[in-house]
């Protein structure tokens, strides 16, 4: 068989472990040939691609990044070329394609399956929100940088007598903020699911050190915001281009806990860096596994559908039902975080 | 109420933070009071134990080792203590006890809750060969650490045209090998759970030679052993003292390699260091919601019983479930492995 | 003898190194009693202190921040106190003090030791600025912290074709950009020492793209700052609460490059995690190095003074000498760091 | 011109930022061509080259081992070759040789000098003991990953009240041992360059046991041995192929202190892992300063030299200095890293 793969969305930890196993099973398994589409979509839709061989994916293991680049998906053009999935098909001549990537390529990856395309997808996001995979690959690392900065973090804030804000990524869901926050034992920690009140995170710090417990570290996911009312926030500022600027919530809330508090707040917004280098073991091991069950379900003819880790099994579920549904951060989950506030 | 706790068996990175996420359940949420036994059940059997209020877990979150101490199990004592569980309780006046460790440690939890002992177990084993819940705490950070060792030595490896055979923890199951292994991209993987021929690693070592690829990495189960007739081992030597000296099965199939390929080939044994040190992300997050869950067990009268992950969840399996079967890597997830050797 | 110690400024890894090490060698070698002053000079004037004996500094050599605690000092109430340097140390019965920290707070020691105060001061910065010195502990983590940053940006930056800006610290003297910048290898640092054209970021960076390279990190120092008429930068904005905010020129010079390339840029702050957690090796030894030779100076009765390292070896410099003259980067070593862009 | 580039010798982190720094100077600034030797002198002798440009050492910086090889020395084959040098110039055409490695290829480096072969070394060991220079690369690396292996079994070692033997490199020279020893807080620390009695070992633990402190780690280099007399050490003894293995220093020490202390004591052997792998950001820096040194010194004609490592300065000192005198640790090092044991 010829399989096509592509990388696409943000970065992740692990995308290119997925590329070197579908390549190895693949390829030393099956005797299939294995073609890597360039920047995403836009290699399918453009014919770029280039062979991948044992050679080309030896020592990307534990390397960040895509071997194959990645594009954001310009998507008129995308449902264009699915009216006529055929021609796409003809164009590389590929018997399946193996897309990697977030809601936006499943999204994607749905709509070419239902164009006719024998797809499986691999998904793959930092955030852990998507609700028919156990976790993601890339999710490990991210958790694990955020808490490693944390750690740092909280002997400055206790010897300095400090708050720090720390922000990590996480628009729509909290995972990375639950769980580095969890790991690093911060003192707060604000979700998107659910709004704050800067009052209980000010009563908080209050408490600490009224206790002799001068310091306190809060972890926010980028897309957490505060409850109605409580909080000026989200209004844009007019830069020195005169493009409104939009203040993100860590710097917002370490501003806004300083006045309150009377006490030096600082915001540290980790971002990009969780996004990037070494995946963890963790995150190797489930994006190899990954990689080799997209293989097996492409000879299997099982279609249509994207890896999932459920347990300690990795299955398949419908790409459907990958992306119908937000996996947030539940109400027991955030319980057991407060408990060891 | 009057929780006991105490840490037994080997060093697993977590503890601490199993203790410390007991401690603030139980104190902040519930207000009983906490009183940890000092090394392992002997403590408890001496009636040595101290009360652990918030300031007594401050700052453990992240350091490896177990601020109670441990020790080993001597059976007849214990035995004898559980006829008279009664007095036991007594002594020490706590309503629920918590032991947290691995397969011998519970057997012993199990005995003292057959004898009438409200217990409440946490499993611990880096092994995470435990077959009553999906992962351990402390697994993640000892594949963790074999995986960077392995990393590491595969740059030396491969400038120097090496086989290193590196020998990691796993009596008597292999997950660390596995899963170290497939994240490091090791070339060949032993497991206790399938006796292997050097013949085979021979062949693979020849052909990526022939390939170009003039190295190797072998990981190996502290506990894989060769299958019969296929390699001399297991004799032990006489060493200066006149004591009889087991030479692992690194050391052992490095110097069987080396003489039946005439290449260099080097034994890493990286033993102690899985055990101890910062837990990872991962391990601390687990080891606080079992923490907790032990802590609502508690409350619930629901003894008998251990913490357990199954996929997102932590629950309650019974004790006896926990220990009569010992969880082994399936062919299945080695076959995963060996597509990407 | 009576020994005090205590830390000011900043925090940096390796202050609780230095402790240790005073400690012991006081302690073991001399039978001397040590006395740690909390909070910095605000302890020596208010008289707070507590006695360190060996168990006060168990275990704290691996840990960031400063067991003693650390604060800004009040410049007039400080004068104040020297000019009745007599009472002070009467007040706490010390025959000598250690300060341990930076220009501020060696600066504060010359005029202690002028006052008639014993003092051997030890420098401290994660910039390394300080000119008596080759080098200061907590700038080999700081560079570490940030290299593992860009480490990390790199893949991320070049799957996806972006520009990452990286501010790290460093407001007068730009070693961190510098040693982290080579050691990442950034395509552009810009330092305090040297204002820069961000038209040459420009060019370097439409080079790359125009070579196949379509990423690029830059590592600009927190204190750097274009030439004259170059960009616009540094007048305030008016946030939220009216007060006047101003961009970091990490910040300002992604939006910069942005414009002006058209590509995405990301401006990353890695902020104070360059200055808390566990000292690498190196900072641990020389902190350490530090403690002993100023016990040893305080024995020779060597003071007013501070120690250095001069090649391998630790001396004692004047303090007037450490602080007349900041240590800025000199041509030739930024000569270096191009080579290698 | 064109320059040749070669690595010999045992694996440093570092050689890779050398080989890189080396082809952006001499191909950037001054328009050479560089040609890298394959496996050391192997390449030299057998006119095994490639170029190297911009693009071939993309991406190394961070990388262990070394895109060259290395190989063992033959000297017989090596002298023979030295004695008809024009003829090795002629061969592969090169106007200036750099070699890189530790005192065997510096060594061989002053032959080919004194044979009138152009050469500019640059010394490599993590070993630390090449006299001519303040610090080589490697070093740090190691000195790393050794710290890093013993924080995590201290806590081990304190949990379960063991004693732990930490053997790290270091065969003629005890630098690694000490400084790891020193930055982890080891509580021991034997030296080649000073034979230890093991009952001064005994004598510490048990003091230690003795103030409740019931664990130590002892830090011992490949290297050292016992004082005469103190200890039976050295023997060989026949393994099951009926070769003599000696057992390392580390597992004869364990064994030894068992015997006499009657408590636990392991041995945890490196070994190689300490060689391997990405350098920190120091060694990455120091390799890519000795890179740019060697080509401004091949251009100057600063010919039978090699680069050096002065306080904060990279300057060039005679081949023949760098090979007379090995570089130990002095007796005043080993009394500072004593104070805090």
């Amino acid at each position: 068989m010829r399989i096509g793969v592509l990388t696409a969305g943000g970065d992740c930890p692990g995308l290119n472990a997925v590329i070197r196993s579908v390549v190895h099973r693949a390829v030393t398994h099956y005797g299939d040939e294995v073609i890597g589409f360039e920047d995403g979509y836009a290699g399918l839709l453009e014919g770029r691609y280039r062979t991948l061989d044992l050679n080309a994916v030896s020592g990307i293991l534990a390397r960040g990044g895509t071997i194959l680049g990645s594009s954001r998906l310009e998507r008129a053009r995308f449902r264009a070329a699915c009216d006529n999935a055929k021609e796409l098909i003809e164009k590389s001549g590929f018997d399946a394609l193996i897309p990697i990537g977030g809601e936006g390529t499943l999204t994607a990856a749905r709509m070419l399956s239902e164009a006719g395309v024998p797809v499986v997808g691999v998904p793959k996001t930092i955030d852990n929100d998507i609700s028919a995979t156990d976790r993601t690959f890339g999710f490990d690392t991210a958790v694990g940088v955020a808490t490693e900065a944390m750690d740092r973090l909280k002997t400055t804030a206790e010897s300095h007598q400090r708050v720090m804000v720390v922000e990590v990524m996480g628009r729509h869901a909290g995972w990375i903020a639950l769980e580095s926050g969890m790991a690093a034992g911060a003192h707060g920690i604000c979700l998107p699911e659910r709004p704050f009140d800067p009052a209980d995170l000010v009563k908080m710090v209050e408490e600490r050190f009224a206790r002799g417990k001068k310091f306190a570290v809060i972890c926010v996911a980028e897309g957490a915001h505060p409850a109605e009312g409580t909080m000026d926030y989200g209004k844009g500022e007019i830069d020195q281009f005169g493009h409104e600027r939009f203040q993100g919530i860590g710097t917002a809330l370490a501003y806004e806990l300083e006045r309150r508090l009377g006490k030096e707040a600082r915001p540290v917004i980790l971002g990009h860096v969780q996004r990037g280098g070494t995946p963890t073991a963790y995150d190797r091991v489930l994006a190899t596994r990954f990689g080799w069950q997209a293989v097996e379900a492409v000879h299997r003819g099982d279609f249509g559908r994207m890896t999932s880790l459920r347990g300690t099994h990795v299955d398949m579920v419908p790409l459907a039902e990958a992306i119908t549904k937000l996996k947030t951060v539940p109400e027991d989950r955030m319980r057991e975080a407060e408990s060891v506030f």
